[in-house]
């Protein structure tokens, strides 16, 4: 299954969906709706041997009937029946198909699965599922999952790239990160795997150039040298943030009766995510956490952070948490200080952590963060913004969007709070800079970036 | 100082406002808005020397011109004037006072607060502050923070008492408390801490009627036996959860840096902790997590669990996150795995844990929510619930909710997604169904809960 070539899934040019339905809601009528939604450049066929027309467009009875080419066949129709949707496919030149259909393996019917594959296999068809979510391309605005978009948002297009086994977690994860605001390259929920699995994803992904970080969920793999090898080629050239589930004994059994998927033992998991570098995520905030500051930061070697706020508590909670993740305060250079006594008010002390006081508005924070992010010394910068001051309002938001865009070094940002405090962490997050809720979250983000960053530029950690 | 009686400032009937300014945006102008606008329903007495009226209250130009009684006074002048306006205010009677001015130790000026403390005691009055964010009291409308409210909200009356010496913390705390509706019993914010420190406010506590839990942020104690006493004693009666800020070395340096507290050695605190039963929240998400499973759901002194999800992979990662965290997975009872063969269609496994499949709606999870509920094996249920799967709408939330209405054991919810998640999850957290965006959150919350209600009912861990 090496080298399977998933552009034929993920950016076609045409795409017949078999078991297109005109009844709202159903699965068949939801498919052609998003693609039709998401305004898909290419053609889109129907296939329906019941309906002239869907949505404007022109249905056929079957996928032969279509005049030219047809790049995707997207299948929802019963699973008995895919096979033989599958074949026609082939015979059509379809290259790539997405199964959506349950009833597999995972309903006790491995035999149909094996048959679905060997058809696949044939008619030389990149296959994902089937029982699958789909997949998502923004950049194409191709758009294959099955769910309304009123109840699943939908992504930007973006660097990330997310690959999931479980529809469910999938699903989730899409709606998070489309409301998050990540940018996603590719989107893919492979399902039952029955020809393309994890592995085939991270070695086509490795080679994408749209993607720049890829987030994976497994709950086990099918292939453990293969993937092993696939995580280290790719680990090499961008980060993989993964989390397993299934890492206890009932956890493990739980995902055996899921997926069907044997969970393995957690100790060889981690020892490959380790020998590897991958960035393990703990839980789904620390997925979500690692992801943005991966895909918006610049790489960083050094350990020395510094904490700018106008909260002393904030402060202190910050710098606790830096030290408790294994990163260090900055010492600010003497210039750094000489500037800072310059610019700031009596009250304000020329110490990192640098706490501006409560009555710091947008001009304060500037002086600070440029010498900061100016001082030598500084490997990166934490800016915790408390909203609720009064002196503070959204101008300091363009000012560390700002300097962050100079991309020397890692500016992060947390702040917490209400509506108003709310507005201002979008808004930073849309234009690059991570905020975090917590000093905890920010602290333990920032470790792992620095410990990939040493780790692809061969510094020891 | 031990039984101040904080009545005098949580719940007067008459309240002065010294420093009431015409002028919007000011402290002393936004102090006698936010009374105005949270309807409080004492008298207001706004004194302005060189006003008329504020809001359309006549103004006084001095305290004791005031007709009648008052009984708090709130004080927002400038640092050196504050001490003659508290005798003042001692002289007319008033019991309680705020002093929301800084510019006192915090500033280097020690023995202006002393001046402070010595005039308070001389005229008995109940001193919150200098240097402080204010009070809460959302029962009696009574809104002392000089906060403006499009800055940061104001939260419901509820159980819930936040004690906070920073003020920046303090703000912060507030404005996500109010977000996420948490119900407030009493927000006190005693800043500088002249006269009323933590200890007061845990002992005043203790004895409220209206809070059923404490939820304090300390950098540092300033009596650390009667700390040690008082919520020992608090913590017998109600949950106490805490976090300590500058718990390294170089936190605490900062914590010295910021208010002057000894932060003191961690390890000590912790044994404080630990032997009092105090429920110590390591990050600010901790915090807000644990607060809100301890002030709605019932004790809980067993740790067997039932998950219940239409979303396998969310099984999967409960199941680790339960076992990871201490608490076992529950195993149904026969007559449990009877209803559920009865009730569920043949794909559902009669096991925990219980995954209702892809195509669960909200009357299949009901049948499932009531027998797990019901099972005298089952201590306590988690429901995680995808609202991404398009048979899942908004009807299950009133099924969960109706069941954890009888308090019987502590019913949770899990839940992670866009606005139409969102907007779910929001509606249960507002009827009393603490939700959780993340499996981890979600099993070390309840595992806080279960260790508390195993110590007051006397069972051992």
């Amino acid at each position: 299954m090496q080298g399977v070539n998933l552009k034929h899934v993920l950016s076609p040019k045409s795409i017949a969906i078999i078991g297109a339905s005109r009844e709202p809601g159903k699965i068949g009528n939801v498919l052609v709706k998003n693609l039709v939604d998401a305004k898909f450049s290419g053609k889109i066929f129907p296939v329906n041997p019941s309906a002239e027309s869907i949505y404007g467009l022109k249905c056929y009875s079957d996928v032969r009937e279509i005049p030219g080419t047809v790049d995707l066949a997207i299948i929802a129709i019963h699973a008995e029946l895919v096979p033989e949707a599958l074949t026609e496919s082939g015979k059509k030149g379809v290259k790539g198909a997405i199964v959506i259909s349950g009833g597999f393996s995972e309903a006790g019917k491995p035999e149909l699965e094996k048959e679905l594959a060997k058809a696949a296999k044939k008619f030389g068809i990149t296959l994902i599922g089937p029982n699958c979510l789909g997949v998502v391309n923004p950049k194409e605005k191709m758009d294959a999952i099955f769910i309304p978009t009123y109840k699943m948002e939908r992504p930007n297009e973006g660097g990330i790239a997310f690959v999931k086994q479980s529809g469910a977690i999938g699903s989730m994860i899409l709606d998070v990160v489309a409301r998050e605001g990540f940018g996603v390259s590719k989107f893919i929920s492979y399902g039952n795997a029955a020809a393309v699995d994890e592995t085939d994803a991270l070695e086509f992904l490795a080679n994408d150039a749209e993607t720049n970080i890829v987030v994976l969920y497994i709950e086990g793999v099918k292939r453990g040298i293969e993937f092993f090898k696939a995580t280290k080629k790719l680990s090499k050239r961008k980060p993989l943030v993964v989390i397993k589930a299934g890492v206890t004994e009932k956890g493990a059994a739980a995902a055996k009766s899921h997926t069907a998927a044997l969970a393995g033992s957690y100790a060889a998991y981690r020892a490959v995510f380790k020998q590897n570098r991958l960035i393990e995520a703990r839980s789904l905030d620390e997925m979500f956490d690692y992801a943005k500051i991966f895909t918006t930061q610049p790489r960083c070697t050094g350990d020395r952070v510094a904490v700018i706020t106008n909260g002393g508590g904030m402060g202190v909670l910050a710098t606790d948490a830096l030290v408790e993740e294994g990163l260090r305060l900055a010492e600010f250079s003497p210039e750094t200080r000489k500037l800072l006594r310059k610019t700031m008010p009596p009250l304000v002390k020329d110490e990192n952590p640098l706490d501006l006081v409560g009555d710091a508005d947008a001009e304060r924070f500037e002086a600070a963060i440029k010498a900061a992010y100016e001082d030598s010394g500084v490997d990166a910068v934490i800016v915790s913004t408390l909203f609720q001051r009064v002196s503070l309002d959204s101008h300091v938001v363009d000012v560390i969007i700002n300097v962050a865009s100079r991309k020397k070094k890692p500016l992060i940002n947390i702040t917490l709070g209400g509506e108003y405090t709310e507005t201002q962490r979008r808004a930073l997050e849309s234009s690059g800079v991570p905020s975090y809720t917590s000093p905890t979250s920010a602290a333990r983000s920032l470790k792992k970036l620095v410990d990939y960053s040493r780790f692809v530029s061969g510094k020891k950690n």
